[in-house]
């Protein structure tokens, strides 16, 4: 027996490597948590630029969303209403169609609205969270992409469009790579598709003043020399009382480990024994969506002054989704929009210049001339980041989450699984990240005896 | 600039590998072909067992697959037919249907002919297989699922579990999991829908009287100690004048490389300068299929007895299709299944003697009692081998055909790309792992200025 070097190794600096470090550090526990990339933070990422904080990654925060309200009051990170009031623009085949939007994803009719997302809901809730493939005819939902069953639900083909659009933002991935089953229990992890797709009331409806990266760092201050940034973890050979997580740093022996990466990352670690043939199988079946950020800074929120929140949607591309995103004053004014799905991958192919003036030609046609003139521009492709693959979240295949069930979470030994794809709650947001981490640590005390130890 | 060690480093001892390094020597570069497994053969694999020499993978060669045929020939490896002789069993829905089988697919009714083979190839003849973006409605052919378009399609019930069986035992994967597009062009590749699935005249139509691992150990031995086994690349570092190659025997450069591993080890591979976005995120998208193959061996042939082909088709599980195995001269009688797709998924969750008993309750069904008590019984799992992730083959999911074309054989600087599933001929079978490999080393001779070099 080899006298472990300390308690627990935490694979990844995202989120949900943070938040279990920290709760395994608060039980007592002596750990180290082995980061990629130089920074923390994962699929967030926050920049100063021309004097405003934009958020790169992930950004919001919904009111359904308590463990990252908690935490970002524990760490004194304020929080802001995202920009809503006034019209949204709807551009549908050509035609552009302002509506009011109260925050809430557009609708053309109340038909729409009962159909799209009462109906979608009812199906939801019939999916248990902690086991899809307990769902009514979960094996036929499964076998059913996304895009076949809202070409025989959705009767008009502007709600078609506006559910792809929908489908690509939150899952930054197409309606035929998705199957029913998938979509389903992923709207019920957050209690529904308005909890996801809406504003207010929904997952978009605050920001943090200090970028969502704020609370990842805040949380690595607290960890302090615990976190090892630079530091991929190149193989994690595990046996019954323990890991080796070999990294450019060396060797070191843990009781446990958390691995705390994206589904993509697991599948290229090199662990010994290896993962269980299912796992192995599900983690090649979960690629990462797709998803490119595109920010344009302007001297004023010019679009306000027209009645126009600055929110977009649109069926065509390159942005499907725009929405005003101006520092929490309004001094610094700025646009967002999401490349996301097909367009995205279609986005890698383009030199910087096209990418721009396309972009800012879909501005310009929806807030004016104004918006073809940015002070500044910049776009954030996930996929570049080899550390991520993309964002904002990686999809099962069809037929995979039946085949395997959500048992990214189970234990491999003493090699236990946080990440927000591995949650049941908030799947693919930042509260998943949370939640996965508390059951990972939870997991992580049990093993090792250590629910009750002194700090 | 460092002296290169060798001209041409090659990774993977597949048949791609083996043929592009055997291409390159002949051409009188220096090369290195570096295997991670303690074998070369990649998804074939022959073994003796119980006086037999069984093919735990790849195993069969058809007509219209010329370089194959020109290869065993070279190496003197004999071939002989798959026997087909007697009738063939249909187990649909609980009923035993006997049927002729002239060694092609079962079919219902000429209409199911004339709908499922000579519609199919109709369609698949304006797949072009160098560019199946070109096809016409590519795009809403590759965003439609296989299992969406058979149900249009198919009139029939019966037809639907026989058009899904042919599907499973060709690319192992469902229906659901693959787009029309995809579907098409690979049928193409290899000729349309019969040369696919049927025995005489189709891809089934012979054996290796050696196994078909016998060519890949043919061309190692011809190549000698230029194939070090046991040597997974950990690394591959590249530059304008070539790459270094870092793996467990060390660190070696090459000016140029020739990577002949499956998509999903690509993934893994530690390239630095990193791939294109675009592939990183194709590769993410390839799910090796899923193939278990069950093999019974029996005192004497019995079924042939009966005037049974020993050729079955089922809708239900675990075995989906069943072919005579038997020696070349009937004296080693052998039954093989396939489980594949789903069936294979779940098959991993059971144990050993379940999963015999299930194969030989179905084997009893179709056979008699004779067939559940064989002299011996074996199943191999490819999904439980690192090195090959599934077999047969790496399919891409819905939408990435037209979002990234064919493109995983376009070099990346001095890397070059082989395997079946680089190959416009026979994708995904022997033949293509030899059209890879031809189209690769001579990419690589054009490169190294290389084309005419004395030996």
């Amino acid at each position: 027996m080899t006298d472990p070097d300390l308690d627990v190794a935490v694979l990844g600096a995202g989120l949900a490597g943070l938040r279990a470090a920290e709760l395994l550090v608060d039980a007592g526990l002596s750990v180290r948590v082995f980061e990629a990339r130089d920074r923390v933070g994962g699929r967030t990422l926050s920049e100063d630029w021309h004097g405003a904080r934009v958020d790169l990654g992930g950004q919001w925060l919904g009111p359904a969303q308590t463990r990252v309200a908690a935490l970002a009051a524990r760490l004194k990170i304020d929080t802001f209403a995202t920009h809503v009031a006034g019209d949204r623009l709807v551009d549908l085949d050509g035609a552009l169609t302002r509506e009011r939007s109260a925050g809430r994803w557009p609708t053309l009719s109340q038909i729409a609205e009962k159909l799209g997302k009462r109906y979608v809901d009812a199906l939801a809730a019939r999916v248990p969270v902690d086991d899809p493939r307990g769902a009514p005819d979960a094996a036929r939902l499964d076998a059913t992409a996304l895009a076949q069953w809202r070409d025989r639900m959705l009767p008009h083909d502007g709600l078609r469009q506006l559910f792809d659009v929908s489908v690509k933002t939150v899952f930054g991935a197409e309606a035929h790579s998705l199957s029913v089953l998938y979509f389903l229990w992923y709207l019920q992890t957050g209690g529904g598709y308005g909890a996801h797709v809406d504003v207010t009331g929904g997952a978009q409806e605050r920001r943090f003043v200090a970028g969502a990266q704020a609370l990842s760092l805040g949380l690595a201050a607290k960890l302090g020399a615990r976190v090892v940034t630079g530091s991929p973890v190149q193989a994690l050979d595990h046996d019954a009382t323990g890991v080796w997580v070999t990294s450019a740093t060396g060797r070191v022996r843990a009781r446990a480990a958390v691995c705390a990466m994206p589904p993509g990352l697991v599948a290229k670690l090199a662990v010994t024994p290896g993962l269980p043939t299912s796992r192995a199988r599900t983690l090649a079946r979960m690629p990462m969506g797709a998803t490119v950020k595109v920010i344009a800074r302007y001297e004023r929120t010019f679009w306000r002054e027209r009645g126009l929140s600055g929110e977009a949607v649109s069926g065509a591309g390159p942005v499907s989704y725009c929405v005003d995103n101006s520092s929490a004053d309004g001094q610094h004014a700025m646009l967002l929009g999401f490349v996301v799905g097909r367009d995205a991958v279609d986005w890698s192919a383009l030199d910087a210049a096209t990418q721009r003036a396309r972009v800012l030609a879909q501005f310009g046609r929806w807030f004016g001339d104004e918006a073809t003139r940015p002070m500044a521009f910049r776009a954030h492709d996930w996929a570049d980041d080899a550390w991520a693959g993309g964002c904002p979240v990686s999809n099962p295949a069809p037929g995979v989450l039946t085949a395997e069930g959500p048992r990214l979470a189970e234990p491999v030994g003493r090699i236990f699984w946080a990440g927000t794809e591995t949650a049941t709650v908030w799947t693919g947001y930042l509260e998943g990240a949370l939640e996965s981490a508390e059951r990972a640590s939870g997991e992580v005390l049990t093993c090792l005896g250590a629910r009750d130890a002194p700090r």
